[in-house]
C-alpha cells in the first residue's frame, strides 16, 4: 500500500527531513509503544511500532530512521528487530566488493538502473568502515547515486561503521533486514574499500559480486586481499581498456575455472562490463538470476541465510556478554584482575575463568 | 644461569631444531608435569614445567616452542601461562608501526644493535597478520634481521596469527608474555602492515613507535591508517632523501605539536633517522627511555600494562563463551534458533537472549 508516496532517500536528505519534521516520525507525546520494552525508554526515543508500520508502507524517512537506530545502536534495537522479524525474508542481498578504483559504486548504479526497468524495488547500502580512529573517508558514490535520487523505488544509505558495538557484522545485517522489511526485492550491499570485515560481509551475502579492473597485477591485488576466494560472479569492470581480456584470462586461470567440477556445481561467471555506459549489466544480472536459481535448487540459499543470522545472533550475545563481564560485579572485577596479572600473581586464563563464572553468580 | 648457550633463534632455527631433537624438549617418555591440568593430555603433549625452565634459563628452543603453543592455540596454553605468570613483568615493550616501505624492519634491526651494545637482551617479534583467505605475505625481515641471528642475547620471531583463534589481540599479548619470561630486557614488538588489528597492538605497547618515510602525502596516508593518535614516538625514516623536513614539518603540524599542552603532558617527539646506516638509533633509544621514565612517574605505565592485560583476559573469556554458545546444550541450539530468525518467526535479540541465558542453565 501507499508505495506511490515513497521515494529514494539518501542520507542527506533522510537528515533533513528528520530535522524539517521529526514530530511526525519521532516521539510523538501521549503515544504509547505497547508493553515489551524490557529498558528505560530513552528521552528521545521513537514510536518503533510507528515507525516500522512507516517503514513497511515504504516512507523512506521511516526507513531512514530505521537504519539510524542501527547505526546509532539503539537501546531500541531490540524492539525494532522484534516488529520487524515476521516482515523479513523477502529481499535478496548481493554483495559487491573489490579493490579501489575498480568501479563499485558505477557499477552499482547501473545495477540499480537495471532492476529499476524490471520494476523491482532496489535497496543499496554501502557499508563504509571509517578508520576506528581517525574516522571518515567521505563516498564517492553519493555523487554516482544522484540519478536515483528522486527514484521512490530505491532506498540509498551509506552507512558508517566506526565505533559501532561489535562493528560491520553486526550493523550490516540489521541495516539489511530494515530493508528488507521495507519491501525491498535487491538489496545491494557495496562495502567500500577492501578489508577483512568488508570481505565478511560480502562473503555472507547470498550473492557475492567480486569486481576487478584491467591492470598490472590486479588479480594479484584481489587474490592478497581474500577476495578470490568468495565470488560467486566475476565482474572485470572498465572492459574498454588495454588489458580487459588478460585481466579476465588471469582470473580464469586462478580461479581455476578450466578445471572440471563436479556435475551440479557452481561455476562463478566472468562477466565483462563497461558499468559506466551500462554494457555488460544485463549479463551481471543474468548470472546473479542463475546464482540464485542453482541455490534455491539445492537449498543452498536458506543454509547460507541460515550461517548469516547465527553470526548475526552470536555478534549480539558476545556483545552483552562483553558487557556484563567488563562491568564489575560481586564476583568479579576486571580492572582488578588485569592488575593482579601484571603483577605475576594471576594468569590470564585463570582471570578469565573467574569472569566466565561470574556470569552465573552474579 | 646458562644464558651463555643460548643463542638466536628464527622461526626456521626453531623448526630445524624441534625437527632434530624433540625428545629433549618435546613429550619425553615417563616424564610427569605434575596434576595442574584440567584437559586430557593431547597425544603430542609436551612437558611443560620442563619447557618453562628451560626458556626461563633463555634456551632459544623453548622459547620457539613456546611461542608455537600460543601460535598453534594449544590446549596446553593454560598451563603454560600459568606457569609463565610468576615469570612476568621485566621486559619493557616497544611497538614499532607504519605503513609498507617506511623501513620499520631496518629500524627494527638497527635498535636491536643499540640494545645489544648496552648489553641489554632483546625479543623481536614480528606480527603478521595474513589475510584470513588468502594467506601468507612473506617477512622480509628474516633477511634484515639475520645480522642478530647469530647473538644468544637476541630472540627473533615472526609470528603468522592467521586464523588464531580470537585473533592477533590474544596472540601477541601472550608471546611476549613467553619472551619476557625468557628474561628479555626489551620487546620491539613490529607489525607487518596496516590495519586495525595492528595498530590495536602498537597501541597497547608500553611505548609505541609510529615510523614514517619522507614522500607525498605520506602523512596523509599515515592519517588515513590511524596511527596518527597512538605514537608516543615518532620516526622519520630514509632522512636523508628529499622531503625528510617536509614531512617531520607536516607531522608536527598534524599531530599539533605547536600547540601549548598541559605542563606535565608528554609531547611526542619526531626524530629523524636513517636506520640502514643506523643515523639516529641512538637518538630514539633516548626517546623512549624518555617515555618510559616519563610514564614510570607517573603510574601511566602500570596502567598501561592493567589495559593491556584486562584486554587479554577478556579476548580469552570472550573466546570460551564463544565456544559454549556456538556448540549446541540441551536449551540452545544456535543453528536452530538461526533457523527461526530466518524464517521471521523469532528476532536476533531474542534469540541471543536464549544463547545467554542457556550459559548459566546448560
Amino acid at each position: 500500500m501507499s508505495k506511490g508516496r515513497t521515494r529514494a532517500v539518501s542520507e542527506e536528505r533522510a537528515s533533513e527531513h528528520d530535522r524539517l519534521s521529526t514530530s511526525d516520525v519521532g516521539a510523538p507525546p501521549g503515544r504509547s509503544s505497547g508493553g515489551s520494552r524490557r529498558r528505560t525508554e530513552p528521552r528521545k526515543g521513537v514510536d518503533v511500532p510507528l515507525l516500522v508500520e512507516q517503514a513497511r508502507e515504504g516512507r523512506p524517512r521511516a526507513v531512514a530512521r530505521l537504519i539510524s537506530l542501527v547505526e546509532g545502536a539503539s537501546p531500541q534495537l531490540r524492539e525494532v528487530m522484534a516488529a520487524l522479524a515476521p516482515l523479513t525474508g523477502g529481499a535478496y542481498v548481493v554483495g559487491l566488493t573489490g579493490s579501489p578504483g575498480v568501479g563499485k559504486s558505477t557499477c552499482t548504479s547501473a545495477l540499480v538502473t537495471a532492476y529499476r526497468k524490471a520494476g523491482r524495488r532496489v535497496g543499496v547500502l554501502a557499508v563504509d568502515p571509517s578508520s576506528p580512529f581517525s574516522g571518515g573517508a567521505l563516498l564517492g558514490d553519493r555523487v554516482r547515486m544522484s540519478e536515483h535520487a528522486s527514484d521512490p523505488g530505491v532506498y540509498i544509505r551509506s552507512m558508517a561503521t566506526r565505533g559501532h558495538l561489535g562493528g560491520l557484522a553486526w550493523a550490516a545485517p540489521q541495516a539489511i533486514r530494515v530493508l528488507d522489511a521495507a519491501g525491498c526485492d535487491v538489496i545491494l550491499v557495496e562495502t567500500v574499500g577492501v578489508g577483512q570485515s568488508e570481505v565478511e560481509i560480502a562473503a555472507q551475502a547470498d550473492t557475492s559480486v567480486v569486481l576487478l579492473a584491467p591492470g598490472m597485477g590486479d588479480g594479484i591485488q584481489a587474490a592478497k586481499a581474500g577476495i578470490l576466494e568468495i565470488g560467486d560472479v566475476y565482474v572485470v569492470n572498465k572492459a574498454d581498456r588495454d588489458g580487459a581480456d588478460a585481466t579476465a584470462r588471469e582470473l580464469n586461470h586462478m580461479l581455476g575455472l578450466g578445471e572440471s567440477r563436479a556435475p551440479g556445481d557452481w561455476r562463478p561467471p566472468i562477466v565483462k562490463t563497461v558499468a559506466a555506459r551500462g554494457e555488460g549489466i544485463d549479463e551481471v544480472v543474468e548470472a546473479l538470476d542463475k546464482h540464485r536459481a542453482w541455490m534455491e535448487e539445492r537449498d543452498v540459499l536458506a543454509t547460507r541465510r541460515t550461517t548469516r543470522a547465527a553470526r548475526e545472533i552470536e555478534t549480539i550475545a558476545l556483545t552483552t556478554l562483553r558487557a556484563r563481564i567488563t562491568t564489575p560485579g560481586p564476583a568479579h572485577d576486571l580492572p582488578a584482575l588485569a592488575q593482579r596479572v601484571t603483577q605475576g600473581t594471576l594468569d590470564p586464563y585463570t582471570a578469565a575463568d573467574t569472569l566466565v563464572a561470574a556470569l552465573t553468580t552474579d
